[in-house]
């Protein structure tokens, strides 16, 4: 059995296989020493990710993840009011499902790793551009997300992190860190364009590494094939394969 | 539970989710449909294959992958007498050793969808200038594989499909219709560009359409977003999640 690490999320985890995404970029990472999941489901937001909990995580599973993320956010933060407020959590409500989702996790397994990452920020004059390329002058004229707005669950959902005493990566201020963010990382002022997905992968995987989970430490599932001698093969699968 | 599709090969699929990759570009095209495991071995031929086999599909596996794809013959086609030689398996055992694979999966699961993909072409120019880009001036003077090499173990592998009835993909005669072929489809006369991935990516989707295995007609895991109802969002679940 090889160890899973599980991807759970919104839009900007289930498209983290596309090209240059940061899930498949994980899964390369890992290559074989884990298997990298995707569990995202585009457009929800924590309260409906709370329905898919118990069967995505299965309490009876007698091989839970061994690491799971959880990025959630982008669509709680959408503003009431405003094209998306279908979508919108209060942040209350999103910090305390967010603490469900990692108690649930930990019921699963005490050993999993579980992180947390913030909404990233939210690039107002892109999403107006993207709310008018669908709805036309019907857009209304204001942004349904503003990044002060995600910034507020971005700062909740690192203060649940510290207060449950598990990892965190504050995606929302490191994007802001690069002058230029709002076009480097965002394709459509919410969305990740390769970089932005790059920092995402950057970052999981140092924290995955400081938490001892580094893919360098891992073992190969199997002899490296420079491991495997032509004229008696048999002899390296009897060491790793046994 | 999640179906999952399992991709069994050598370097070609176990760098398949690198950026551009068709191992990460199936997982997209499958989600929240199908989970895409990797099980690439750079550097392993089929005669080595075998002593995983048992390891990565055990014939008491409960949940069997829904399909899997065999992606060899490119290591066993390494010529005897030059720098790859260790990995050179004859094309006879080349053929006995896929059809001992899909026995085994035939075995494992009698409806799983084995699909049997040929080695890629070789650009003899591309693999000279890597072997002088690692050895230097000792590189061999001849190149350690030659298209027509690969091309006896693609044709071999397409007859054992036919004779075994089951699904195949000729990417050496597939990727050959292309003017350029050998700097468009591979980045070092072996291993795939952008271009060849989305090649394999295309072929293979391709097939698991046409055997029943098309994403368009498998149901989401859970409801889209659209249809959740934001002030009833039990009701969608309850549908799908009971």
């Amino acid at each position: 059995m090889r160890p899973q690490i599980v991807l759970f999320g919104d839009s900007i985890t289930e498209q983290s296989f596309r090209s240059g995404g940061w899930g498949a970029a994980l899964a390369d990472t890992y290559s074989r020493k884990a298997d990298v999941l995707v569990r995202g489901y585009g457009g929800y937001n924590t309260r409906w990710a709370l329905f898919l909990l118990h069967h995505i995580f299965a309490s009876e599973d007698k091989s839970p993840p061994l690491a799971t993320t959880i990025f959630f956010g982008a669509n709680d933060a959408a503003l009431l009011g405003r094209n998306s407020e279908r979508q919108h959590v209060p942040v209350e409500e999103y910090s305390d499902n967010l603490r469900k989702i990692v108690q649930h996790l930990q019921a699963c397994s005490p050993t999993m790793k579980i992180l947390l990452i913030t909404p990233p920020p939210v690039d107002e004059e892109g999403r107006m551009k993207y709310a008018r390329s669908i709805y036309g002058k019907n857009a209304v004229k204001l942004p349904e997300r503003t990044n002060e707005g995600a910034g507020v669950y971005a700062k909740q959902c690192m203060e649940l992190a510290k207060d449950m005493g598990i990892s965190s990566i504050d995606l929302w201020s490191k994007m802001q860190e690069t002058e230029g963010w709002q076009k480097t990382f965002l394709s459509d002022g919410l969305h990740l364009t390769p970089e932005g997905n790059a920092i995402v992968h950057e970052e999981v995987v140092r924290v995955f590494s400081e938490t001892g989970l580094s893919a360098d430490n891992m073992p190969y599932d199997f002899p490296h094939h420079s491991n495997i001698d032509g004229k008696n093969p048999e002899k390296a699968f009897q060491v790793q394969c046994s």
